[in-house]
């Protein structure tokens, strides 16, 4: 390539500060350095914690300017040092937690955040060099990578650990939901709770991963799905999940678990808490049943709280668990997982509710913030 | 035998009333009623679940006269109607959590908590009745029933799903430990756990079960094994039961985990939380490795408090989790734990501090209740 070694300037949307709509402007892409590789973005789509990060949610994590985004798919514009299994023209998922392939953890089955490039939502920098990739063409400042990815740029620097080929044979737009979200849900499903088939599973919080645990739970065979959700609007396309049965907490004086329990006689196999809520959280312990129930918890929780849980509760056959990204070591099981959608085990057009050119990102965010949005794909 | 389908007279500890001392009495003894069995007691030991029910520290549980124990061994001296895997004269061991063999617990891999016959504190009396069959010699007064089993007495009547047979070439006096204690020490390390060879363990409070959390994580080879209390009594014991190195929390300005980090260079691969305290629980927490670490709560805890976790530390690679009775199917699995243990496998010789007859029952209360004894063997 004719680009290689050298600096791009593309477009890139910049976060300049806590909720300030992004800036879409120039900015240079340093070459890839040793173990790097430099992508050139086509889709990208907006996440959860993608907005957490704009709103600046979490102060400890503020870093401005800076290049949000993670969830995406691309081809490789050029490969540094050492990088043995891409090359350019090659095409890629970016993915937030990487695989070193190397560590006690990516030696370890059943385990995915490696030691080294697991997700860091405080890192801000390259790992070999502590500096970033890139900077405002205007005057040179350095502008902070998001995520491992930082992917609502034309072109990005991301370490090969963080890097999943793709067969070019398969749609990359579709990929590109594999990036995060879907797999997230669909992982949660099939790694983590090991769903059986005929079991009972119930889900709190429809958005993109909640319906990611569904069509992971029917491709399963699990016999019953109750979805749940304040928002009756995300039934329709719950149904198309294989959501069987559908609760909304507002439309019964009973609690959720009461309710679950009174549709499965004694509680689901299994439950997923996709809301981000607490009291979802435990709603979802208590509808599972007490001697093989188990709760995976997905959605984001602020620090203070604590589990809400009883010790001795943990006593009575129910567990909780959760895990990054499904518990899928990105390099090692990703490609079984995009030959299985493309087999259609998995309906991933659900999940593609909107379509925008890049320069829309800031009306994407919208979409998504308000609840609008499954997936917006915004392409390059 | 002669006293089949008669009402035997015998000896027995009565608990009268909360913290009182036991009463050493005559009672009557029902013959079994269907699916039950009538042992004769020949060795119990008291664990820290009679000594919490003695003391009468959960209000709800209180139930008098009633007689405890649960940790025996005996010998079957009549079957009640549709008994047939047991007979007279069968060397067995009471179990306080059942296996009915046909619920959906029992039938699922991985669960024991059986829908039917599962440990419950709150119950008193027979399953199949709801009535006792311990009864005053004096004035035919109930006398409740205690954890499935009731050992505390020289004859007692229990669901045939709540008993095992043991080999009768196998010592009963020292199977009699893998009746509550040592098996959910071990079955913790092996089942719930799954220590594999050459791992990093932590063990919170070295009682019996925390010793013989020990012993099982020595025999599946851990590397180093990690002993914490707060009494370095214990510690002489804790070596013999494969202890490589000590903690007394008292004696350091640093965290118990912060002591655990340094020794294992980023934390060790199971913890097991054997101490009952809250702190202890988050202590074993973080002292596993983030991105591996498994927790396993051994311990009782006061139900108001939560669990001492954030939900987002279950996001960093560690996971807690609990079980009752090490997660042994009784029926299913102890005939092979018996065999380890006869092989050597396991060393239950340590386990017995104390012996004395069973007349002397309040005094064993008391060793236990102040530390001194792992278990006193009752010879009935
Ligand atoms: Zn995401
Ligand atoms: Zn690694
Ligand atoms: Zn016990
Ligand atoms: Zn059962």
């Amino acid at each position: 390539m004719e680009t290689q070694g050298k600096v791009i300037i593309c477009r890139a949307a910049v976060a300049w500060g806590a909720g300030e709509a992004l800036v879409m402007e120039d900015v240079k892409v340093d070459p890839p350095q040793r173990l790097e590789v430099r992508l050139r973005i086509l889709f990208t789509s907006i996440c959860h914690t993608d907005l957490s990060a704009w709103k600046g949610e979490n102060e400890a994590q503020q870093a401005y300017p800076r290049i949000l985004g993670h969830e995406a798919a691309g081809i490789v514009e050029s490969v540094g040092e050492g990088v043995e299994d891409m090359k350019a023209g090659d095409h890629v998922l970016p993915i937030f937690t990487g695989e070193c392939g190397d560590c006690r953890v990516c030696k370890r089955e059943g385990a995915n955040l490696c030691e080294r490039f697991r997700v860091d939502p405080m890192k801000k920098v390259m790992v070999g060099d502590g500096k970033t990739r890139f900077f405002t063409s205007k005057d040179n400042k350095p502008i902070y990578h998001f995520l491992n990815t930082s992917t609502f740029s034309e072109y990005t620097v991301i370490d090969s650990a963080c890097v999943v080929k793709v067969d070019p044979r398969f749609p990359l737009e579709k990929m590109s939901l594999l990036s995060c979200g879907v797999s997230t849900g669909v992982g949660a499903a099939w790694n983590v709770a090991d769903i059986q088939p005929g079991s009972t599973v119930a889900i709190f919080g429809l958005g993109a991963v909640g319906l990611a645990v569904a069509e992971g739970a029917r491709a399963k065979g699990a016999s019953k799905i109750i979805g749940i959700d304040v928002n009756p609007d995300k039934f329709p396309l719950g149904r198309e999940a294989g959501i069987s049965e559908f609760i909304n907490p507002k439309e019964s004086d009973k609690t959720v678990h009461e309710r679950v329990m009174e549709i499965t006689e004694g509680g689901v196999e299994y439950s997923f808490e996709c809301a981000g809520r607490i009291e979802a959280l435990r709603e979802a312990f208590l509808s599972t049943n007490s001697g093989v129930g188990v709760t995976v918890m997905l959605g984001v929780h602020a620090s203070p709280q604590l589990l809400p849980i009883h010790p001795m509760e943990l006593f009575q056959g129910r567990s909780i668990t959760a895990s990054v990204f499904g518990g899928f070591k990105p390099k090692t099981q990703m490609p079984l997982l995009f030959t299985q959608c493309l087999q259609g085990q998995l309906n991933l057009d659900l999940f593609i509710s909107h379509q925008l050119p890049f320069k829309d990102i800031n009306k994407a965010m919208q979409l998504l913030h308000q609840g609008k949005a499954l997936r917006c794909l915004l392409r390059l």
